[in-house]
């Protein structure tokens, strides 16, 4: 079933504005089983929004539209829907008492601009927003469907995902889909797909296989398309078991996890302590590390030190490795990590040194040379890593990476 | 002059690409006069390329499209072109080269389906790729341009900067328009607002001023349109002047600056060393500080600072602090400034403590809760925040934060 999508407002022509609404709808449509086969961004413009939306309608089933229901005169969107379907005005009172509580709640009074987001076109029916105040509307033509909602990312994913996407499997049958992602860090996509092509070919018709790469990270999606529930998701159970067993230790998880997310479960599990020591990245291993909730049940802290003597003088790193090996190399790395360990009274320690760029490079060491060590002060392992980037990707690669070594190692030499 | 913008990809209506090209576009031609009606976004289909395009080319004098043109079969635009224009083939020698000489930088060897993107429609002019193997293309018909680019990102924008932007501004008289930005954080849009009240009642008609909000920023943009460049930009540098009485502490810089790389330049001009201890905030604020390059120079390091003991141990801050103020508090921050001071014999300290949530509250302190402390040993600062969002923002607009502060202190503050 083809859908399509439009987004209002200047803000987004005038690139003040990313548009990340339509790619986000685009994304839960085909998980659905719906085809979107256009979007299109206007300014606020009613001549525009009513010609647009005339085209849609031609070819589509369903149009999507965010934006332009601000209480400002400059968002026309449900005027021009109002006239577009020819309707009347009415007070939608659950709307009204959704604004009029949220109001009270925030201790401030309401404007009549306000009460005014209550009245909607008589022949649309409301779609209350949990999170603002601009209600979206569901209008009815001839069959097809048009769907307006806020602008605001939040306002309308709340709205799409409680209210809408239930009433559109409610009114078609679409097809049944099943997705399941499959996370893997550290290895790129051509190794995967190498690895995977006896695989694929085992992959009956009706599920498909889906590369999705990104930094230092490939996500794997399995589709099922059918009609019975059960069998296909045996089906994809089973095969992300061959999965796992074909990419064992590069997976981090499924579906919705993070790479910092395995890492706090793993370290949770095994009741280990953590500290790091930072030299290039500056804090940005520890930073992802505490972005999930939770982390100070493992997390015990690190140690930035971002010049030699605090290598020395904090971590106890040896002048004389410093001055023979220097500060990016396997040496330096190793007795960060133990000084690391010592200081912080940690279990494991994660250490990270080397040359971000753009200046700092040799021809022995160009930019892009990092050293990595992790482990218990019995058990470091090292690796090396030599990155293509510019700064900024190569502080973030080395970071995704030392995660992915850290759980690789955690998950695989501690008992 | 009205232009539009044609995105081509599956993966950008399925959601797995979100297209900032278009932002970039629309903003880049905003900022030469340029108004951009309408962006659409379709999938490789020749009819709805064809289609789309037709439509457009009807109301606007320019239609830019990126994407579709790599070597493998599912790219279908220049194919589509060709048609659409009614034109033959030809080998363009530059572009051949181009890319000959890229493979032989490689030391790859060249593919068929690489030699083949040295061939374009025969009533097209190239537009050079310095970044990629597949070539841009320049389209007339009847007075009207259409321009093909590729979709990644870096490619095109390289092609508009050099290339295509300055063949547009030799063919078409454009409006001469100049802009700068005002760059202010730690302020809230409406209060910048108040304060501007009576210099926007000072602006001439052909000077704008636009508000463009972000986390714990606000850029401010003026906006000259004219004939000539020296008077107009005689009157921005005033207004910048005017301005700059008028929010004074609040502006870290102009265009291009960033919060991070203002601090950089202070403390190097005060030839100071910065050390940080951070709890809530877990490695980020030193993280966004080594974002730059050249940070080296002032930046020491920092203590993460994750649980209690290492307050004690690593940083000083005495049992007895943390007993009767607990660990989120002023009198802790104010004791990890000098410890930290201490620990990298720095000149400057900034630490920070505090909940980020989801839990951790407490009806004396809620999440969002945060106290940060900056300065000399003899000179320490101190702030309370009390923010609203959630665990991922509260990290981020504590950063922010605390780096508008530090780049306050040592600016008044230090001689």
């Amino acid at each position: 079933m083809n859908v399509s999508v439009i987004t209002i407002g200047d803000e987004i022509l005038y690139g003040q504005t990313v548009d990340t609404n339509s790619a986000w709808i685009g994304e839960q449509c085909s998980l659905l089983g719906l085809n979107v086969i256009k979007v299109v961004s206007i300014g606020d413009d009613e001549a525009e929004i009513k010609h647009t939306l005339q085209e849609l309608l031609k070819v589509c089933e369903i149009v999507f539209i965010t934006g332009g229901l601000g209480p400002t005169n400059d968002d026309l969107t449900k005027k021009t829907l109002a006239s577009f379907f020819e309707s009347g005005w009415k007070t939608d009172e659950q709307v009204l008492k959704d604004i009029e509580e949220r109001f009270k709640n925030r201790r401030a009074s309401m404007l009549q601009s306000n009460i005014d987001q209550a009245n909607i076109p008589d022949n649309a029916k409301a779609v209350r927003n949990l999170y603002g105040t601009a209600p979206g509307m569901w209008f009815e033509l001839n069959g097809k469907v048009v769907i307006s909602m806020p602008g605001v990312p939040h306002e309308m994913k709340q709205m799409m995902q409680n209210s809408i996407f239930p009433q559109i499997k409610k009114k078609y049958k679409l097809p049944l889909i099943l997705h399941r992602y499959i996370l893997t860090a550290g290895v790129g996509e051509s190794i995967i797909a190498e690895k995977l092509i006896d695989f694929e070919k085992t992959l009956p018709a009706h599920i498909r296989l889906a590369y999705l790469p990104g930094i230092a990270k490939v996500k794997l999606r399995l589709t099922a398309r059918g009609n019975d529930f059960d069998s296909m998701d045996k089906e994809l159970q089973q095969l992300t078991k061959n999965l796992d067993k074909l990419l064992h230790k590069h997976i981090y998880g499924y579906n919705e996890d993070t790479l910092e997310g395995s890492v706090l479960k793993l370290f949770k599990e095994k009741k280990l302590k953590l500290a790091v020591a930072e030299s290039c990245t500056g804090g940005q291993v520890a930073g992802t590390l505490v972005s999930v909730a939770g982390s100070s049940a493992y997390f015990e802290g690190g140690i930035i030190a971002y010049n030699n003597e605090v290598k020395k003088n904090l971590l106890d790193v040896k002048s004389d490795t410093l001055e023979k090996y220097g500060a990016v190399s396997e040496e330096t790395v190793i007795e960060m990590v133990k000084g690391v360990c010592k200081k912080f009274n940690a279990d494991i320690g994660l250490a990270v040194s080397g040359i971000a760029g753009p200046k700092g490079g040799t021809p022995e060491k160009p930019v892009g040379t990092v050293w990595i060590a992790f482990g218990k002060t019995d058990n470091i392992q090292t690796k090396k890593l030599s990155l293509p980037g510019n700064r900024k990707l190569n502080i973030l690669g080395t970071t995704l990476i030392s995660l992915n070594e850290l759980r690789k190692y955690v998950s695989t030499q501690i008992g």
